[in-house]
């Protein structure tokens, strides 16, 4: 499948929550994309840290240190 | 609205996309939890760039210049 997995309307709704009144399509379809990006980037170290566990299911501590990694903090 | 605007099906769907074979439900609320707040970061900053430019209406242009900042890239 190409293009983000995600939908607009919950971008919308991301917006809606961070404060703003207005929000383009363009701007919602951007954001997907954005965030469908930082999510694969995310899976894939999440994925790494699985394996290096001899695991091959991709659990909640592995995205959450993925997340840090890839967010450098 | 409290909790993640997104579903954990998007996220089960990127995991696939970066190439997981299996994904804890935990996860994938992991990763709809963190695409959340990151994207709620990159709309905040999106909508100060659209106030800077005089405008109400949040562009495709402010959500690309913020989701750099925000990723520092």
């Amino acid at each position: 499948m190409v293009g983000p997995e995600l939908a607009v309307a919950p971008m919308h709704r991301i917006c809606k929550k961070a404060g703003a009144d207005r929000v383009s399509e363009a701007a919602a379809r951007e954001l997907a994309k954005v965030l469908d990006e930082i999510g694969v980037k995310i899976a894939k170290e999440a994925i790494d840290y699985a394996m290096h566990a001899g695991r091959k299911t991709v659990k909640a501590e592995d995205i959450g240190i993925a997340a840090r990694k890839v967010l450098g903090k």
